[in-house]
């Protein structure tokens, strides 16, 4: 008889249009051994991340997905966390264990030999802090972390799932405001305030906007460049004399010289301890609004920027799902405490490989954006970071639609 | 030698997603007449609404879409408007009749027959005045108003070209929220700020959202019932024992019992004496974090909601187009100070049917959300209200993406 293990699955941090797709490609490939060869027997969720795992909330999705295989297609193209999300940090194992050895019991009463964590920076902590543990105590548990965030910033990949869905909405959104800004024969300032903490990845993929008529966003803020008041109201200044109709994209997170948040509320904090930032659109309606007599609207592109999937990146879709599936095949050929990656072979054509990173370079890392893929002065982007964004927002997903809304799949009832 | 009359076009008030189509519709129509028959010559467009005809920006239409007849269909699915837009108010003709002077001046001069004024209820008190004054001078100039607000207020007709595509947008954007806030094991409460001043049609549509999974939102309030902060934090405390995530939405409009807004801003007036609102949702924000102590979250639907093409409605922009045809036809069958109207002659199966109403019963009356459509105690639509709202939101455009992004028509460079 053929030795049988059980899988794990588990979804962590913020949302993306992209997470469900890793866990339908994780899922495809794992019902794939569970039907050949039996290299896997039951492919278990846990709800909530790790926090599922330590209250034992595990459900077994094999039958799900099996009786009704085209539920992964949907699932696929669904928002946001079908599994359900954490924000749980673990402790140092080596001087707080009881969180570890809780999840290695529960681990062993499912027989669980692979190990799932789709997330991003702080999910990767776990993947790095959980590994580390079950290396430590030479358990045979392989555990394998999916990359996912809007936010573009993990280390030792070449973007990340979500990313390029985020960049599409974001783009798309962009030139629609754009239309909307420019119908009246006045001048005016539209400013769209964009996710991104430290990075400016998001924010920058604004400027694909641009078309053969649109030239907005005519001024682009990321975080990467400390941010002068008093040059950005010349900016401004400049750009009102060019035009009617000027629209800037900034990053939630700039900071100024010192590095405090141009945000009206960056004080609060969340469980990592990372600033949450609300309001540096609106901050910057009110500076324009004293120095110029135009008309000044601040636009927050709010959570859809991380969960329209109606307007998902195919190309993100399909390269999340890879992701999930290669998971899989890593896990089966003895890999743990990685990450899979992305790696650019070629952008004329477009070419992704994939392939595996040590856990412990990537977590809590931080990619930004390179400094010289930002214009001297720090108002827009170059032709060298267009050409890296543009693919990542080709195509458009499959939708079906039921009464003129999108169908996507939740495991639970709203 | 047949006698041959030249059009004019213009588009005014706020965007929608649907204004384009009625141009579309009105250009389409007017071409056949132009190519079949000589009723109809050049077909003029004047820039900013009524302003420009006053200032007499001109564009001659008529080569642009017969030469490239594709534009047609692109311009049908693009956003805001094409000729871009004002919201100048004419005078009372019987006091202050220059500009009315001006216009017919240059109305004769473009030898201008028929003059097409694509807008909402300040559009139609121009079409309302513009065309008494042309009867009061016994010119003979048809002007037709072609209905056009996502506010869904016009008297007179069914339902407004640009609200079913706002109403999938909300209803959509509304579905991902629900989807992105549901994640986590936690109390929370999400309120969504919808447009609409005075009537509550664009935020009921929010209901269309619930499907087999999901019941959000789960409080709606609408301007047409007085708020009361008592009670909305009684039913957020009711909601909030039921269920981990409550999500609302609010008219931006919303007044207390005496008439005021909740909005922070209410005191701010446009030039049609409308008091401009914004903050809505971070005024019950605020207040649902000083009596609950779960993670609270305000979301702006903001201008997408008006603008957001790439969801629009597929039933939407095909009524959209064929008012705009009936604009035509309606002109050159005789008819002036009349809008086109849309009349509902059946459910199941939808269907609409076309005529016309004086443009005297329609201006500056607003269509309000019939309280029996409302829960009694205001915090939800009842289930014929649904029935209203279904069919306006049915089918997907089937726009053309270049480079990742919806391919629009843009006449200006932005």
């Amino acid at each position: 008889m053929l030795e049988q293990y059980n899988c794990l699955i588990a979804q962590s941090g913020g949302p993306t249009a992209a997470i469900n797709a890793s866990l339908a490609g994780i899922i495809s490939r794992a019902l794939y051994y569970h039907t050949n060869g039996a290299k896997i027997n039951r492919i278990y969720g846990s709800l909530h991340g790790i926090q599922g795992v330590l209250s034992e909330t595990l459900i077994d999705l094999t039958d799900i997905f099996l009786s009704e295989p085209e539920k992964i297609e949907t699932l696929k193209y669904s928002p946001s966390m079908y599994l359900g999300s954490c924000r749980y940090k673990l402790p140092d194992y080596t001087t707080e264990s009881s969180d570890y050895t809780e999840i290695c019991n529960i681990l062993q009463k499912y027989q669980i030999k692979y190990f799932f964590y789709i997330g991003g920076n702080d999910s990767m902590d776990t993947v790095a802090k959980l590994s580390g543990y079950i290396k430590h105590i030479c358990m045979d548990v392989k555990v394998i972390g999916i990359p996912k965030t809007i936010d573009n910033d993990l280390a030792c990949t070449d973007h990340t799932p979500g990313f390029g869905s985020a960049a599409k909405y974001i783009a798309t959104s962009l030139l629609e405001i754009a239309h909307d800004t420019s119908i009246y024969d006045l001048k005016s300032v539209v400013i769209a305030e964009i996710m991104g903490r430290n990075a400016g990845w998001l924010t920058a993929a604004s400027a694909l906007a641009r078309n053969s008529y649109n030239t907005a966003p005519h001024l682009i803020y990321l975080p990467e460049c400390p941010f002068s008041e008093q040059d950005f109201l010349s900016e401004v200044s400049k750009q009102l004399e060019q035009r009617n109709h000027v629209i800037i994209a900034v990053s939630e997170g700039i900071k100024d010289n010192n590095g405090n948040y141009i945000s009206a509320k960056g004080s609060k904090k969340d469980k990592f301890g990372h600033v949450m930032l609300c309001g540096t659109g609106r901050v910057l309606e009110e500076l324009v609004s004293e120095h110029f007599s135009c008309k000044v609207r601040s636009i927050e592109l709010n959570v859809l920027q991380r969960s329209a999937s109606h307007i998902a990146s195919l190309t993100d879709i399909n390269e999340s799902f890879i992701l999930g599936e290669q998971g899989v095949e890593q896990a089966i050929s003895g890999k743990s405490g990685v990450m899979i990656t992305s790696i650019r072979t070629s952008n004329f054509p477009y070419r992704i490989e994939y392939s595996v990173s040590s856990i412990d370079t990537i977590a809590n890392l931080e990619k930004k954006v390179p400094r010289k893929w930002i214009h001297e002065n720090g108002t827009d982007i170059t032709e060298e970071f267009l050409e890296y964004l543009r693919p990542l927002i080709l195509g458009e997903v499959p939708l079906h639609y039921k009464d003129g809304l999108p169908m996507y799949l939740s495991l639970k009832h709203i």
